[in-house]
């Protein structure tokens, strides 16, 4: 059955497995979300594909759309993001071509493929879809606040952009490492592609906000954890409603503070200090505890990409001594992040 | 210059004066819209009209669409919501009869206006607007937190629906009264009939909660108030996320909690119990000193509709000990009142 052209299918999930979308990239840190692919769903990407002119590549095979939907592909994902975030010209060919041989089009660019007419022709020629994962599914239900079955995790943040992603996926990696049923449960555009599915959170109509959390994470076994990716930060004076929905709805037994502890001020907002983390755990628990009286914190992510190894050693056992709590770099790995995860179950 | 068909103007403000339509209603509390703006805009309202079979009255003059015309009103308000929010047969004609007279259309039910082709044709037609009030304007900012220029006062409540619309619109006649520049800002369908215009907070998208606040109460001179609508509450497990946005966007130099004495649990959530004034004021303080440092409380709203006159001034009194506040019932008005106005402006 397919969902109405340009929207998340109501089960949430994408058609997978992908062949990666390249564009005509020549610099890799705008095909960040095909790295972010490759590193986290490589066994259901199937290879990669782009258009003239590309010199970037993720490593996967390279496939032509016909090959990979002969390899079992289902939809091509755009994996680059160009500035602006627009659909290039050289790339709309190579999308049609990818429609005829049978995949569905996958793209969390600002531009809607909607709004590309050429596409949108291709698709309703070929019964192909146009998904936008940055557009919420049609059907959520107001928030209840009803306890739900199962466990949950929460990533947050003392600000946007710091790791919470990046932390859920390695705690869930980690967790089925240890043989947890556990599933990792998308709220933003490269993370609903890594999963297969989830719910854009900052393109939820207010109103719906902690009903979508509350519908991205159901009612589960008592043993199965939900590893929910946070959004934003609740000291963050632009994004702190999205955060408070998904607090809210996530209603999360756990949560991990994701912290950078170069930055200073919030990201875009030279006059508002960055909360410690301190603040942030004191304030998730009393926002959080209104829908789980049990949340606790479970300790702190902290991203130390601009340090070296004893550097970063050295403020992680630091930060331990000052926070009594586990801190660790999920990138960096080792004890300190298996004495998080033990932490977090305990 | 036209708005797009279905959408609040950029400028947020609805063509006045109104001509209220009652539709074929035969029960006063269906009604609920025509009465408010007949309250609290009656100079913005040169009369009423209604469908066959009405039988409820504003007490305004009964004037035909064209006669509304002639006496200088550019819309006609549907006023009243029947169940399930549907747009009644009956009325359609009327409708179309109003826009063949030269009026725009506004409403605020859940059907939207641009859903019944009848209306849509004749729009086209006349050249005039169908104006959905729960449509949020097309260009809303991310927020940015600048601190900006006058006075704000925020309504915030222990629960949805027990006054926060009322008490800002009665704080804006008092301020009026006083001599002071003030202006009442609607975050809600019926307040923004009644205001001429505002922003449906619990419409906005959440990445975007933040940034409409900020819009809608925009810089001012400095003794200017504005008395902003509050929406939710931050203890409500559905709606805080609404909530929190508009309080961080508001950036509210003093908030009045609105609170119903009989109200026990959340409204529909039995097992959320209601939170205390100390704890909204204690959590409005420390969410909204995010972005305005110098908040403070200016008092309490007590709706005390279920209590005599002896009985209610007995509870206000021995709130106003318990709590060191002003406390006051703005529908009963009086002494108790005036000092929650002047601990506002002090």
């Amino acid at each position: 059955m397919n969902a109405p052209l340009g929207r998340l299918a109501d089960s949430l999930t994408l058609p997978q497995p992908y062949l990666l979308f390249l564009g005509d990239t020549t610099e890799a840190g705008y095909a960040k979300t095909a790295f972010g692919l490759a590193d986290w769903a490589a066994d259901r990407c199937v290879g990669e594909w782009s258009a003239p002119g590309c010199t970037v590549s993720t490593g996967l095979p390279r496939l032509s759309p016909a090959d990979a939907r002969a390899a079992g592909a289902r939809s091509l994902v755009i994996g680059v993001a160009n500035q602006g975030g627009v659909i290039g010209d050289t790339w709309v060919a190579v999308l049609v071509d990818a429609m005829e041989a049978g995949l569905d089009i996958v793209s969390g660019l600002h531009t809607r493929l909607t709004s590309v007419p050429a596409l949108v022709e291709a698709a309703r020629r070929t019964g192909r879809r146009l998904i936008d994962v940055r557009t919420p599914p049609p059907t959520i239900p107001i928030g209840n606040g009803r306890k739900r079955s199962g466990k949950r995790l929460l990533t947050v943040g003392t600000d946007c952009a710091l790791g919470k992603k990046y932390t859920a996926l390695a705690l869930h990696r980690a967790f089925r490492e240890r043989g947890i049923d556990a599933d990792f449960r998308a709220t933003g555009q490269t993370g609903i592609m890594i999963a297969g599915g989830g719910v854009p959170m900052d393109a939820v109509v207010s109103d719906f906000e902690a009903g979508a959390a509350e519908m991205l994470s159901p009612d589960a076994p008592d043993d199965h954890w939900d590893l929910i990716e946070g959004q934003g930060s609740i000291f963050n004076p632009a994004y702190a409603a999205v955060s408070l929905g998904l607090l809210h709805g996530s209603q999360p037994d756990v949560f991990v503070v994701c912290h950078d502890p170069t930055r200073k001020v919030i990201l875009g907002m030279e006059n508002f200090a960055l909360p410690s983390i301190e603040e942030v755990i004191d304030l998730t628990v009393r926002l959080g505890s209104r829908t789980n009286p049990a949340i606790r914190c479970g300790g702190v992510s902290l991203n130390t990409s601009s340090f070296d190894a004893d550097g970063a050693e050295a403020l992680m056992a630091a930060e331990r001594d000052r926070l009594g709590l586990p801190v660790a770099d999920p990138i960096r790995g080792g004890p300190g992040f298996a004495a998080l995860v033990d932490a977090i179950l305990a």
